[in-house]
């Protein structure tokens, strides 16, 4: 099969096109070629399975078209630009998160016009998708009310997505992520960056800030397992979807005191020692308004996989970031 | 107050129009003057307030620009192509449903750079945002499922209004109608037709014919009612609403069955004898994936009223369209 990643060169595209490389398959099928798309050059590993690489800008319309006009039998679109850019520059949001997708919507239902065509296209939306009024643990068909301009155009991406899908222009199936957690690299200005920070520093052995009260509790999954959710998305049997093309997926509530409490079990009191609180009013505000757990329960029922423990999060943060090893 | 009300042509857009120049007021404030828009040119009763009527097509970008060039404080935006038709014209629907939507709002948007502009806007959605799976009574925390590219399109223009609003671009108020009853004028092809049909054409003397089991339970309120909501929308406070910028609006839920008997109520056995049975299984399975009930207890708390019999919806009928007399 041929298989196109959109926004490849992020930290879960990059993670994906290592694994697909490395198997050489999607589910029974084998990749015969794989197309990498983001706004810089995406770098692949090495290997046997063609690989062509571009740097595009979905949001020009007649870029989507050449994407598609190699009839990709699979294709994951990732690429979009985050909560914090989509809100400072509403113009770019709308243009790149929401008319990007539509154009690579409308390019397989234009491609579908000359020769029968429908790819099954995986979408990753967001659990910003949900606002206010929230419950404690969020259900299945739980409304979207979307806080910012990010969450609305994940929210609209996933409505256009179930009726291309019920039309048959593509085998669409939206997947919302949890809060990715441990992400590798440096801190960041993202109001969630601490959730990764306050482990992610401390095990190498740097001093973490905590913003916010340990009581605060979220939802996560880990970079491994998004990439799993991803997978599992691109083999289903999407008749078993029905009018549900858009999926919540299995995540880890826990609460910052868990999280920490998980660190010293995994790597000590002197990692935990790293951990400075510095609460930020800002930050804790933003935070209070984000979902806390959800049940998942059609995800689950679906096959999909989240982590049971945050210990396990922290774990495969240290096997696939640190080589197995801590200081 | 400057007053512009798109889609003035349609059924409810011209009861909107008589009541506003009736009235000559919203809410506390007194209209001065009243621009109407449609694709055809709407028609205005005589009056004192000045009215100028346009025939535009809000799908062309520049036309949003042109009707709020005057800057309205208020403006209805009732117009949309109809769901079979949105069915069947894919790119017309969305561009007109979601396209010309969405132009309106960059226009206030953009208006408001030159200087201070937010006004408010009543945008009318549909109960048809919501499909599958749908509970008996769908309370106002409910998924949007759309089984339609108009639900669809609805839904989406929902996200926006709310995303519009949340960042001051406009103070928008989506009102999602019950099915309206008792439709004056004649039979149409429409799924729903037989609604209205089983009453008015026994009004009128004539056999309507009846697609459905008489268990079938539906969602109404009288075109009154439906101008009811839009003129207390566009005169709430929307302090109230949070980010809940879209409403179901309170209406009656009535099997067919209750239909009829309200029919013999109010016209007698001889307008019922009116009624042939005549099962079509195609309008049957359509109207099996509807909605039957809704809570709508945020738009009732907010003063939305709807009607609490099908006699009463019989009853304006007859009222407002028949000269208050049945043959």
């Amino acid at each position: 099969m041929k298989v196109l990643v959109i926004g490849a060169a992020g930290m879960v595209g990059r993670k994906l096109v290592a694994e697909l490389l490395a198997t050489g398959r999607v589910g029974e099928q084998t990749i015969t070629s794989l197309a990498l798309a983001d706004v810089v050059i995406p770098v692949a590993p090495e290997t046997s399975i063609p690989v062509a690489s571009l740097a595009v800008d979905l949001s020009v319309p007649e870029v989507a078209a050449q994407l598609v006009a190699d009839r990709p039998d699979l294709i994951f679109h990732l690429a979009a630009i985050v909560s914090g850019e989509a809100e400072a520059d509403f113009e770019k949001g709308y243009s790149i998160n929401l008319d990007g997708t539509r154009h690579l919507l409308e390019a397989c239902r234009l491609a579908g016009r000359a020769s029968s065509y429908c790819p099954r296209l995986v979408f990753t939306s967001s659990i910003a998708v949900f606002g206010e009024p929230l419950p404690a643990v969020i259900g299945d068909t739980h409304e979207h009310t979307p806080l910012t301009s990010y969450g609305t155009q994940k929210a609209i991406c996933e409505l256009l997505l179930a009726d291309y899908s019920r039309r048959g222009f593509v085998d669409g199936i939206g997947i919302r992520l949890p809060t990715i957690a441990v992400r590798p690299g440096g801190p960041n200005k993202a109001a969630s960056g601490f959730f990764s920070g306050i482990i992610r520093e401390p095990l190498a052995g740097q001093e973490a800030l905590l913003p916010v009260a340990d009581a605060v509790r979220h939802w996560f999954a880990s970079p491994r397992a998004a990439v799993g959710f991803l997978l599992h998305a691109a083999a289903l049997d999407t008749g078993q979807l029905g009018n549900q093309r858009n999926l919540t997926m299995p995540g880890l509530a826990a609460t910052v005191g868990e999280q920490i409490a998980a660190l010293e079990r995994v790597a000590g009191p002197k990692a935990v020692a790293l951990i400075r609180r510095h609460p930020d009013e800002t930050i804790a505000g933003i935070v209070a308004g984000w979902p806390q757990a959800f049940e998942a329960t059609l995800a689950k029922s679906l096959g999909f996989v989240g982590e049971s423990s945050f210990d396990e999060i922290i774990r495969i943060y240290i096997e696939d970031e640190l080589g197995g090893q801590i200081s």
